[in-house]
């Protein structure tokens, strides 16, 4: 391990969350709310650039940077972006405890939007703006952006942009890394912007057409107002949400080929092909499943619709509380919030590209089997799937069902009954936020002991990041001399 | 698809099927029941000594016999078993319904366990005895009897006794494949032959004793009574029953290697040494569980060791009601439905040795991920483990998750909860048998609807036999020309 390395990287990027709290800062001012709230932010900033000049004082001498190195840094940044990130809320009394405001800043970059908060509404602007703020930066990747906005760490990171991207296969989109992530970052922007722009014209005011889309960008899901999307009892707003969270379950990458022109390619995509097949079959099933649920069949789609692109982005805006429905459907709600929505989204979850690879590593091990010497390929994108990836995207069923399985039995100490254990799990690491049962669409997390709340924020922080950079962190081999 | 071999096998197996229903007609004769029961058990056996004579009249020209036609075989054989052994309970209307007496047979011979009996204690004695009996039967496996009864398939038959026997490895104890399969019940009967005595000893008739050894040995767990062993109040024979699952939940080459003096092998197992570690340890978890609900230390112990044991050999013998345990308690005992016994046994449930794997892949991701340029090897039983055999054994994963999450999507159609629908599967893919909620121990699954019966029934099949038998069969594949 280069410890001097990851001190260094990790120290500028302190310096980076340091000035993504001007925006809050600025939103304080603007709604000229009281000295505290100024503090809280301004303080925390001051320390932040503060401690990021100090250990990055010296300058490493080596600049190796390797996978490991890349991992561990992803880690300990997402993780100390959490904690100070929690710290204004502390400090202005928004969120009193530290675990709560802990949990509620993980949450919110890993973009699951599960909340402590009963009552949301009481909260200041600045601390609103800030919650969903986390929602945007943690999305497309804080060291993505980082590699936007410091080029100078170009030839060294694309060990770092692997560990951060979601999904099983990692792809730049021009040669320069840096601009790869300048182009990302622009895409993401535009379309958080069309978004802010959409809801606006629909009657909802600047600013929580701005946090919405927010979340709906980083397909986070924390609502503003008690009761999620709900209370603004608006269909236009709805669609716009729940399309606009289709949108930004998409790969990227596609969104970019289809800006320059290359329809083919897009098309040629198995993953958004089966995305939207699959959305389709849940609207589809939940529909008739609910038939005599709902007076307006208007209503009844425009919620079903809303209710599974919310879950399969993993972004957890609720209009209607799911709750409430036939086991079955909640069952297909549970089946896809472990499938999640494309890889190279910022959308959680196991990604389509996986779901799909494990339905044809099922027919393929079929075939295998009952003749046994036969040689079966299993195609993917109209080329044979590589043998490393394949067993990539094997084996990480094995990693997800091993610490699905360890956080599930450690959080039974402190649950309530199984289906609140169970979806907590799933919901968290799936980085949805609601789950079902006690911490259902109609509640929060706030009434789970601290014990649980810890264990759930780093279960978030693992789904976010795929598992490895944590494991990889806690690991004894990383800080063997 | 040789369908002509699949015939001629199958018609061999019918008649073994008469065969072995001379026991329960004995059982009839010896206490002079009614007519009806004579009849209901002699018909089926005429009628199936002549269908097997019919079907096997003209003999298979081509005896070429892969792995296809060996999974197709078991697959085929044991459907029929379940199909025709269910018919005396409809004739002598001891279980009136077919889709009852379906469900209750295939639970019989794929060792699960799970009843659709209310009032099991209104049961004839000879259907009592048939009952459990399948249990025996199914446990060693239909087709290694009859290998180990019919030498002259011998040449042909690797590929039935590899698709019957469970577990990701195949092992022969001697050179010939017959002479193993004599060996293996040989064994096999020793054992039971031994639980009946003990049992017998401990003050149990020995009708009784003989029914529960037939449960113990094949790790099935239908009890003859109302409250399975708990009418009995007997600790001694709650210990014999507890002792003697564990020792059926023992592959058993590892017992042919203790009783041929190679005690060395058998230390050297993982996973035995692993087995043994997680029965420990999961009796550990649940006693400090569970202090304070129990007034007696002894009872206390006697009770979990029980469960433990009944549950990882997915056997399902109850003593305690385990549905009204914490959490926390209940979900180690859900932990344990998956991980089932060893390979090689007559468990169900993933094997312990699959479990140790997939743990194993979990440390060597991350040694790979971190490192990608290391070469990282699983060793296993001291060796390096074989690349088709590692990824055999995550792929297995694959088809049991896609296939457990497509059944339970299948059974929320019907299933009154969550805890229910899901353990109603993890209890009868695994061949365990009472699940918890409303199919806890407490209950049978007499509530659910034909349409459940028989999506259960196919479940426990397919659990039993490894999953791949049933998919080959369904296959459109395998019966194209």
């Amino acid at each position: 391990m280069n410890v001097s390395i990851v001190r260094y990287v990790v120290a500028r990027l302190l310096q980076i969350e340091a000035a993504l709290m001007i925006f809050p800062l600025a939103v304080s001012l603007l709604y000229r709310e009281s000295w505290n709230y100024l503090f809280s932010f301004l303080s925390v900033m001051i320390f932040l650039a503060v401690l990021g000049q100090l250990l990055s004082l010296k300058k490493p001498e080596n600049k190796r940077m390797t996978a490991r190195e890349g991992f561990v840094i992803v880690a300990i940044s997402w993780i100390l972006f959490s904690f100070f990130g929690s710290l204004p809320f502390v400090i202005n009394s928004d969120i009193p405890s530290f675990v709560d405001a802990f949990f509620e800043t993980s949450s919110g970059f890993t973009t699951t939007g599960a909340s402590i908060l009963d009552d949301v509404e009481s909260l200041s602007h600045s601390s609103l703006f800030w919650r969903s703020f986390t929602h945007l930066v943690g999305g497309m990747g804080i060291l993505v952006f980082a590699l936007a906005v410091l080029p100078q760490i170009d030839s060294q990171s694309v060990n770092i942009m692997k560990a951060e991207t979601p999904g099983p296969t990692f792809g730049k989109l021009v040669s320069k890394l840096s601009s790869s992530a300048r182009i990302l970052y622009l895409i993401y922007l535009s379309m958080t912007a069309i978004v802010t722009i959409l809801l606006w014209i629909g009657g909802m005011d600047l600013f929580d057409s701005l946090l919405h889309a927010f979340g709906v960008a980083g397909t986070g899901g924390f609502g503003i107002k008690n009761g999620s999307i709900t209370p603004y009892e608006n269909a236009y707003v709805e669609w716009v949400i729940g399309i606009g969270m289709l949108a930004f379950g998409i790969n990227f990458n596609m969104i970019y080929l289809l800006l320059i022109g290359n329809i083919k390619q897009v098309f040629k995509s198995e993953e958004l092909k089966w995305y939207f097949l699959i959305v389709l079959g849940a609207v589809g099933l939940i529909c008739i499943n609910l038939i005599g649920y709902y007076d307006s069949i208007s209503k009844l789609i425009r919620d079903v619709f809303f209710t599974v692109s919310s879950v399969i982005t993993t972004t957890g805006f609720t209009t209607a509380n799911f709750g409430s429905w036939p086991l079955f459907s909640q069952m297909v709600i549970l089946l896809l919030m472990f499938f999640g929505a494309c890889a190279g989204s910022t959308a959680g979850g196991l990604k389509i590209s996986r779901v799909v690879v494990y339905v044809k590593i099922l027919v393929a091990e079929i075939k295998r089997v009952a003749q046994p010497n036969r040689i079966v390929v299993v195609q993917y994108d109209q080329k044979p799937l590589g043998t490393n990836t394949k067993h990539g995207v094997a084996n990480y069923l094995i990693i997800y069902s091993v610490v699905f399985a360890a956080v599930f039995m450690l959080i039974s100490l402190d649950a309530p009954d199984f289906l609140s254990a169970f979806s907590a799990v799933a919901a968290t690491f799936n980085n949805i936020g609601p789950a079902l049962g006690a911490v259902g669409p109609a509640y929060s997390y706030s009434k789970l002991h601290d014990y649980s709340k810890i264990l759930l924020s780093f279960t978030m922080l693992a789904g976010r990041l795929e598992i490895f950079p944590i494991l990889i962190l806690f690991a004894p081999r990383t800080w063997k001399k």
